[in-house]
């Protein structure tokens, strides 16, 4: 029954001098894929060592090698007396096509089996931050200010020695010092003590939606959203299923007596009271006293995406919906991203005690937390006191560039569009005059080497006014004037208008 | 209509002068709460300022601070020349129970509604990483050897003057340069070469598998896994919806014929074909081909776990099954947990080509990445030729470990349990004479100040030999012996027999 390989081995392998790689590693690898097509059928018999070594124009010794990582590996058998052979144990037959498919004809294919979230995830966009940093990109801070040399110290200062407790894998929902350090300033800053036993710390803040959302609505359930909204969040919740209610927003921000009337049954509402992204508008205490009550009634949970709470410019920021949450239905979520910078990816959910558990535990299982040392480095800048600091000269700066942005965007955009910065955040609405035209501007302002997202990318069902969003936190302001020129020229070119120019 | 205060507003009021919180805070902080709990409805005139200031103690300055405050969050409105009025927009009553249930009435209270998922969740664990450090503790790399002082150096090299690079949102799949570096390494050690492209980077192993999961099944199908095996995998997937399929394991792995006989309409298979935890058996390459050659067959995906391929003590590490996958059915995943920290919190796909615009989307969508830069640096300690120098210098020295592991484990542990330190990995198992009684002999260790985890802890359905799976990576040769009789000591007294001592 011994198959006797017929001829010399060397046709199936083709050995380049020309390739880098040692000439006694090419051998290994064709030998072994000769195998698996099926070139060297199982059960075959090698010619004599000393024949094959010849062959191939290896030495004895380094056959051998290559011999015995192939026995290792399971392709080839030595028997006793007998000679090494393909391993009987593989198939007879090469189970398919040859030839390894390059990695440019997927297309070709028919579409790969997914589950339905990865069906759905396939038509959706998670292209937020993939834009260029170009002036008036919306929701950046001002990086260039953010103390790096201190953050560095605090870094170097808890990794020092390459302490065993930041090695480890720590606690699944975070370090008890970053919750503690993020405890006691909600509690100064927000107005809202919570037990630090009651955060859970996310690599960054979509993290803590998909964490909330997993755990609180099941496919097919409802969750208020609202329209315009933030479109990789929306995004998020659509892709794991859920079942989208989109909500009107007002001057009083989420129309929560309509959403009330038209989705009762909803599971969850995302919200951001704060400030609402991008329209900036602040929701007003009756319609946080209605959602809350709402939420009681239909045993329903609040996701507060506390956004932009730590920039308002006219006093002290609103309290938080959680902290005038009687009845324990606000998950409050809050993440470093604008505070801090984007790049740091950590996040944060502070729960009601019911559901402490069962965050805890989904956490650990589907992400566990971010890098123990960026835990502890955070932790220490926010104890030091550089945090507050850093969001207090930050709120000082945003007004300034808030005031220039307003003031040269007024005298820029005068008959083109009408400036709109709310009284926090980072961001301010340009509404268009004269229609929906905000693509072909977006397009047009992205020409002139600047950025800024159109509002018609925020919309979930109802069409909004034509506007941009422009973020100024990010634009020194005496770059402010020259720059909104820029930007109105661009705008009135793409309405067909005279280029203007100015500043 | 309107409703004049009758009688002074301190009864509503409870001003503490002990409390560190200035007096215009807690008359601030008590009038939200009266007006919230309906003590003060809406509609109702407030007395005149002069007053009010008197009758609080209160300068009339700082009372208009603390009104000006509240009708900014909307709890109070001035109408002109009639005062300042409770807002007439609040709910006429108070939604409900007035006081806000204190932090730990939650056992009183019915279940809080949650998702399958979270249902799910409330009954598993994800407790791994929470033991102690102490000698023995599984999957322990020696945390003492990482060059801590290099990688200082890489993460301070790439932060140097916060380049905006590091400080933005990043790529959804990761830096392509941290991707590259992995490709690199992966063509040169695993002799596996991709595309940079393939690659996502996750927060850690257990959300590449969360992304793998999500994006490849359905609440309800099937997945193979290894019989035992971890369970804190095993539960994710159960708590994402999954229907478990426990494949037996033996000499040559996972009995893929068994699975595809009993589970053969499973979406998945995950699998650690390198090293499988806990028994620490390569799977055979016939199985390999077999295991392959049924996810053609039925359009199903393998999860490849590459557990413990780094630390292989009888030469190279076996090719990966991904690298003989010529039909592109393997997700290959990866993570730093054990070559480097477990506290880094890395991990990575490397995706069919077919998968990956799906991948990068999802992953963007549910975690996005690990900060900037810790990739950053990563990438540094990569592609300067730490990783790789880190990781020969950690096989000699696991090597020399599990060397004196097994020499003093033999004398220790004679005729009581049976050392079987595989050739890769971390951990040995320890099989005990005589009965089920790992988890009596897993309290003992712990209650000799000792670490293990028992086997029957990874059983996923079929109950194996009382065994347990002892660390020895961590614990330096010259203290093998010593601790070894310790914990020989510990298992006979658990086991009712005399102790022993030595060493």
């Amino acid at each position: 029954m011994v198959k006797q390989l017929e001829g010399p081995i060397l046709p199936f392998l083709r050995l380049d001098a020309t390739v880098a790689l040692p000439k006694f590693r090419q051998v290994q690898d064709q030998l072994r894929m000769a195998i698996l097509k099926g070139h060297l059928r199982a059960g075959t018999r090698l010619p004599a060592s000393r024949i094959l070594a010849e062959e191939l124009g290896l030495s004895r010794q380094t056959l051998v090698r290559v011999l015995d990582n192939l026995k290792a590996e399971g392709y080839l058998e030595a028997r006793q007396g007998a000679g090494t052979f393909v391993s009987a144990a593989l198939p007879r037959q090469p189970a398919k096509p040859l030839s390894r498919p390059t990695r440019h004809d997927v297309a070709d294919r028919a579409p790969p089996r997914l589950s339905r979230i990865g069906d759905l995830s396939c038509r959706m966009s998670a292209d937020i931050g993939q834009m260029e940093d170009r002036p008036f990109l919306p929701n950046r801070p001002a990086l260039d200010r953010f103390p790096f040399a201190v953050w560095r110290k605090c870094w170097n200062a808890v990794t020092r020695g390459g302490k065993a407790v930041a090695m480890g894998y720590g606690d699944v929902a975070g370090e008890l010092v970053l919750r503690q350090r993020i405890a006691e300033y909600l509690a100064l800053h927000r107005r809202d003590p919570c037990d630090p036993d009651q955060i859970v710390i996310t690599p960054g803040g979509h993290a803590a939606f998909t964490l909330s959302a997993l755990a609180l609505a099941d496919p097919g359930d409802g969750i208020w959203f609202e329209d315009p909204g933030p479109v990789t969040t929306s995004n998020l919740f659509r892709t794991l299923g859920l079942r989208l209610c989109p909500a009107d927003v007002d001057a009083d921000g989420m129309d929560v007596e309509a959403a009330m009337a038209r989705y009762p049954d909803a599971h969850l509402a995302f919200v951001m009271p704060s400030r609402h992204h991008p329209l900036g508008i602040t929701l007003s205490l009756p319609r946080r006293l209605a959602l809350l009550e709402w939420a009681r009634a239909s045993d329903a949970w609040i996701i507060e995406d506390d956004y932009d709470s730590e920039f308002r410019y006219d006093g002290a920021p609103l309290p938080s919906m959680r902290s005038i949450d009687s009845d324990d239905r606000v998950i409050y979520a809050g993440s470093f991203s604008k505070a801090l910078y984007p790049g740091i990816r950590v996040g944060f959910l502070v729960l009601p005690p019911q559901l402490v558990g069962t965050f805890r535990t989904l956490s650990g299982l589907i992400h566990r937390s971010v890098p123990v040392e960026t835990q502890l480095a955070l932790a220490e800048f926010i104890g030091g006191g550089h945090f507050a600091s850093h969001l207090r000269r930050m709120r000082g700066l945003y007004a300034e560039r808030r005031e220039a942005f307003m003031l040269a965007g007024r005298d820029a955009l005068a008959g083109l569009a009408r400036i709109d910065c709310s009284e926090s955040g980072l961001n301010a609405l340009a509404w268009l005059e004269g229609g929906r035209q905000d693509q072909a501007s977006h397009r047009a302002v992205l020409d002139a080497g600047l950025q800024c997202y159109p509002l018609s990318d925020y919309t979930i069902a109802t069409p909004q006014p034509a506007a941009l969003i422009l973020g100024y936190a990010g634009v020194p302001a005496d770059r402010m004037r020259p720059l909104l020129f820029r930007l109105a020229d661009a705008i009135a070119r793409s309405q067909g208008r005279i280029g203007r120019s100015g500043g």
